[in-house]
């Protein structure tokens, strides 16, 4: 057993603020006594994964350049947006949130020796890359059947969309609200809510989303480009008695808005007045920046309200061992019905680093997912 | 013993959108055998009175009529306002959150006969009238030497900044910041700050409310109108190690700011780069709304942050009887020092009604409080 060379994505800013993303080649070391090296064959671009890759660049100045398969890509970043990146300027930072593969070489451990030659699912970053050396108590061996391509994302939005029900019962709510509810993690939060028979309200932001949401059994899906979106969204919130929501935007008012929806749904028909409105505590997640502008918010829904960020990393560590157990345990039982992903296009890592590419993940559309083959030429 | 006549103030919004104030004679009743009649003899204006006594009311468009000694106060409500009021239209709320006055007529009850003729403050609303029936177990009996005035306002502005530090100790955080730093509220603040050894950032918005400040003991005031305000902000966040704030301001971006120098303060020299921010949690409570327009952040502070308002009551409900009696001893124990309050102006309750009184302490200027003494004439 010795060391491997294969290519690994990095992604650079340079102090004078261009972002550099490249392909190297990288020496993998021997995995250590508890570690295994996993061939990387599969590996998604998540929305999680496009902060890292891109930071805040411009991607109007895009460049991309460099010889066939070994593309140089550029991007200016804004001048305001670097001291928040100080820590990471010149370090070549790898990329790619989690993964799946083939172990090819294991460490002496017999846990390690358990997993030689079978297929698994890791996460942990520095993902896009040919391979990986991952601790082998860290990898989810796959089921007989699965393809490194079910397994791929098998840690992101499962536990994601798992921590969004997990929370909202530790918190004592009844039911949820989800924003971008037609994505890969909304579709997936959907399918758990209507097999556990929990309360969602699904928002999305246009008509063929809420159509496709419908197509797969949603009860309550309420479109925000529609005129009547306040009253829709306060009558599924008042029908399923949700005052939890995630807002994956982050930016502007929808998050603000979920909170004045769920006031005016617990105050409708109140008989008494209570100037600091009602007293049942409503919260608000934002867990994604698809709005990458300001947050604003009108409070006109009484001072029993949270808002806050939400991380699956803290949430899975404030939840514990066992809770993260169960939660893996179950999106390896349902890894191909609940925890399904589908991916419009399969790249190589030269392929995921195309002008034509880049564009087409970067808009985050619903049903454009790219998924990184490594393996593959090109 | 008989059923005693006296004013007492009410506010109703009509139909039409007009709100009206006026002084009514009303009936009290004989307090049942656990209850006392108190004559109200100092009753504040506190910001936390103004919008049950205004509503959303467009005070440009103030009027005042009626005999001496009976004024009405009139005022137009803006009709977008009127749906949230829909449960207070037609109803004449008595108002006035807190004061203290001498019980003269007690039930049979030994608890409640054991306060007959003493001085008690007294908080639950309907504190604007010459008399209020209270339960004995709910007054708090006033230390000999103590006036009405001094006892007044011995809830509201106390129990508030104690249960400031409550939360803080309560969440785990280390040292606060405080906005309207100048106000009543702020200076009783400061006061615990510096005699419980608690780090402590007082934000005001003028240099006249820094100057009252430091003269009174205050280590840390950042002043928001200076050029500097955000790297001084963050410089006196790093001192303090302070995660939590409480902003009264509520709209605006005063609440984000304080997030964003929190995480600043916080990354300060970080060897690591981390895309998801700092891993400390940072919260800030609104607990007012001085400025009614709307919240807006940047999310410039990772994921670990919660905004959410913060209220009295539930804070009360929340903490439970045993710390709630702690923090009722302690008012009672240092009510001439660290709870001192201090009134510009003494009216009475037809006083407290003329345009230029209501012109005034609408206003909430530093330094400008009211405090009612109901038998005062005209």
């Amino acid at each position: 057993m010795s060391a491997r060379t294969g290519l690994q994505l990095r992604s650079t800013v340079k102090p004078d603020g261009e972002l550099e993303i490249t392909l190297i080649d990288h020496t993998f070391p021997e995995p250590g006594p508890d570690e295994v090296l996993v061939r990387v064959d599969a590996t998604p671009i998540n929305p999680s994964d496009l902060g890292l890759l891109f930071g805040p660049a411009d991607l109007a100045t895009l460049k991309v350049g460099g010889p066939a398969g070994r593309p140089v890509v550029t991007a200016r970043i804004p001048e305001r947006a670097m001291p928040a990146l100080a820590a990471r300027v010149g370090r070549r930072m790898p990329v790619g949130n989690e993964g799946a593969g083939v172990v090819v070489a294991a460490g002496a451990s017999p846990a390690a020796q358990a997993l030689q030659g079978r297929l698994v699912a890791m996460i942990g970053g520095a993902m896009y890359a040919q391979y990986r050396v991952v601790k082998a108590a860290d990898v989810l061996p796959l089921p007989a059947g699965a393809t490194a391509a079910d397994g791929a994302s098998c840690f992101v939005n499962p536990l994601t969309s798992l921590g969004f029900v997990e929370t909202m019962r530790r918190d004592g709510h009844a039911a949820l609200v989800h924003t971008a509810a037609a994505s890969n993690l909304g579709q997936m939060l959907n399918r758990i809510c209507l097999k556990d028979g929990i309360g969602l309200v699904n928002v999305v932001r246009k008509p063929e989303q809420a159509a496709l949401l419908r197509a797969q059994g949603a009860a309550h899906v309420v479109d925000s480009s529609a005129p009547g979106f306040m009253a829709d969204l306060t009558d599924a919130i008042a029908a399923t008695g949700a005052t939890l929501g995630f807002d994956a935007t982050g930016g502007g008012r929808l998050g603000g808005q979920l909170l004045t929806a769920m006031e005016a749904a617990l105050t409708r028909g109140a008989k008494e007045y209570s100037r600091y409105g009602s007293d049942t505590h409503k919260q608000v997640y934002l867990y994604g920046t698809l709005d990458t502008g300001p947050t604003e918010f009108v409070r006109n829904f009484g001072f029993a309200w949270g808002m806050g960020g939400w991380l699956l990393f803290p949430f899975l560590n404030q939840a514990g061992p066992e809770v993260a157990a169960r939660l893996r345990r179950r999106v390896a039982d349902e890894l191909t019905t609940t925890f399904a992903s589908h991916y419009s296009n399969e790249v190589s890592l030269a392929g995921a680093l195309t002008a034509e590419a880049i564009t087409a993940y970067y808009r985050r559309a619903t049903g454009e997912k790219f998924l990184i083959v490594p393996s593959r030429e090109g």
